[in-house]
């Protein structure tokens, strides 16, 4: 009988970029100097500042050349969300040309597991102790009763692509997905959850914490770009 | 307790659409004549020539004015694939926001199931008569397992969006899908399997059931449009 | 010698589209009560906040269901702009194949001349009568010098894509363009002025004439949308 | 006076990027194999068997991952052309921001100025020597004659935005542009004429110039995959 892997977290990591405040400055200035690629002289300031006119003004384009390539380890209903941004590029493990593996997403003790209010408006609060053994215990049990199913199938010779039908979206999947700034922020701004945002986004638990992880590595790599993101109400421009 | 429904099917509805092959001619005559919606003149089998001309000169763009709406009903699995196609607007059924319902995929009695070949080039062959009663009794008992998992959880008062990790991806969900004449063109392109195109795609059978019934109303909603898409190897200009 | 077609206006009409406030409705309730296009009942207050409601929650996606097609005459300073709009499909008028007509652009008498202000966050003021009829003078002058060129090249044989290289951007071109209402409402956004939006875009002003034509046509076919888009400070879900 | 600054070629320069064949390999692996960018071991002729692969079969996805910025210098008709390319981020020199400066195209000696056959199958051929000499002169006098009406019109406080419109195609602009593999290769598809190609694109000379260029950029970062894109008949993937 396979043993199940179980995880609460998620693996975002950072695989390739050519990300740089920079690169936004030299494209912005093309507009109004031409070309300043081989400009030398610098003054960090004055680029903070523009880049800072950039996102409040919603002059987006600037914000396009470059990007990032992450690794990401998520339930595959993470993935279904993650991939209806469409600004993006995904190459993902293919359950048609791979078995996958037994690894499955329970909640952590501090995931909040109980609805409070209605469709669309809808917030989360903690559950209790017995809540949360009941989802383990209830998952597990699920996870392993699909699990065996796939295997099952397997060893009788189905396909692939017809045995994953067993599966659960609580399995995790594991993709590439390249994004340019741009589009990065408007997947923070629509999948992290902060009050003091312009606008307040309600994502699931389970995805925030791939942006925030993606959204680290994204202050690291541009810095400026992201004070003024988070300066300007967390808005893309 | 629940009683599963049980489809081997997929629906692919009309549910609204502006298309028409006189628009493909329409925006291509602008580049040579100008404005041409009030020409009163038709001449079917010059406009048929412009359009066979444009499919295969891959001049793409005349066949993007107008929109398609489909409502689809289909194993997640499948919108798994079809979501990926990304010149395309989605709105799905959501997990978060509603209870799922008990509908499940099984395959039909003359899908083929075992696999034959490596990753990449693989072919299906028919199972046995065992081999199918296999898949059904494992799969609707995963099935099974999964669902009464999923209402209990709901019963306990978990969220939504946690108890769902149990639900298979081979539970039924629904989406308004909208696409443009050429952006559905490369949808059929690689979603159908035709020996004689130009390039051979090989999706998984679910898709093509979804991507055959959009190619019939295409079909019938422009004529000419499709039978130069046939003439011309099946490749989206 | 030719006589020069001049015009202070633009063209902007409704050729063919499928938009409804009700595909808007269809598409955002199938995330919370499944197929609804069959639906009889009719609520139209309760639409209307359903619709207000997406617009203010940044909920884009159930406003790409349909598409506009606009015939469109402007000057092609105002293409250059309007193509750097991406979600979108074009078709024009090309200098490749046909020759283009003596239609040229001149300001009317109220359009402000006179830029004050830096790069970035200029406005223009009114010139003076002198000033407006020195512009006339020049550009007019200017027009005939180069379309003549243009004739005499095309009369010497010379092919018709050298030859426009004389022509002027103040000549006018024609175009089909064709947008869902999410990418209409984002070109309204950035293409109109108005002090009370969200974010006060500094367009120029003959664009901004194309787009006022447009937002006309839009507030007839999609009331509700509108009124939704106008109350939520004109930014684009 | 102005003396003008005559051109008869384009600029396409390398600015930044991050491509390589291996983020191909990479991320077409992670559908078969799972996380593979630690993967120390190396083939490189499975590699590029692997992308051959790719490339044939139609699977364009893991060509997406890195993008490439060029700086471009052109006229005005180029960059018509180029922005109508949609999956692309542009940033370019703006008329209503900076003064033009004046500097024009001039076909080359070797350009062919004749035209041959009717609209969307036209060829070119030579011009005599009269042909080139005159065409020389009436692009320097139109392009003299709108410079001189641009600037008279600035010294009067004429605005930017309304003195450009004076100005030709013919005039040179600069753009920040920037794409993903197979983004470019759909240019370089377009844009190019091969007569030993799958589908013989005609573009204009002047893009071509300019896809050319950035062809034997890409060919340098990305050997292997032009190899294959060259092998495959020049179809983007």
């Amino acid at each position: 009988m396979t043993t199940l892997d179980i995880r609460s977290d998620v693996t975002v990591q950072l695989v390739d970029h050519n990300l740089s405040d920079k690169a936004v400055v030299r494209a912005a200035r093309v507009s109004t100097v031409g070309q300043t690629h081989n400009n030398p002289t610098e003054d960090a300031d004055r680029d903070a500042g523009l880049i800072n006119y950039l996102m409040r003004e919603r002059h987006g384009s600037p914000f396009e050349h470059g990007s990032l390539t992450l690794f990401v380890e998520a339930p595959i209903f993470v993935f279904r969300e993650w991939q209806r941004h469409r600004i993006a590029s995904y190459n993902e493990e293919s359950a048609r040309y791979r078995e996958l593996r037994p690894v499955f997403y329970l909640p952590a003790a501090d995931r909040n597991l109980v609805q409070v209010g209605k469709p669309g408006a809808y917030r989360l609060k903690p559950g209790t102790a017995e809540q949360l053994a009941f989802v383990d215990c209830e998952l597990l049990n699920a996870y392993e009763a699909a699990y065996e199913a796939y295997e099952r199938m397997l060893v009788a010779g189905i396909a692939r692509e017809i045995a994953r039908a067993a599966l659960p979206v609580g399995i995790y999947s594991s993709m590439y997905v390249t994004m340019n700034p741009r589009g990065l922020m408007n997947f923070l701004s629509l999948r992290t959850h902060r009050e003091d945002a312009a606008f307040v986004s309600n994502p699931q638990r389970e995805i925030e914490m791939c942006a925030e992880k993606a959204e680290a590595i994204f202050a690291e790599l541009m810095p400026v770009t992201h004070a003024a993101f988070e300066a300007n109400g967390r808005v893309a421009p």
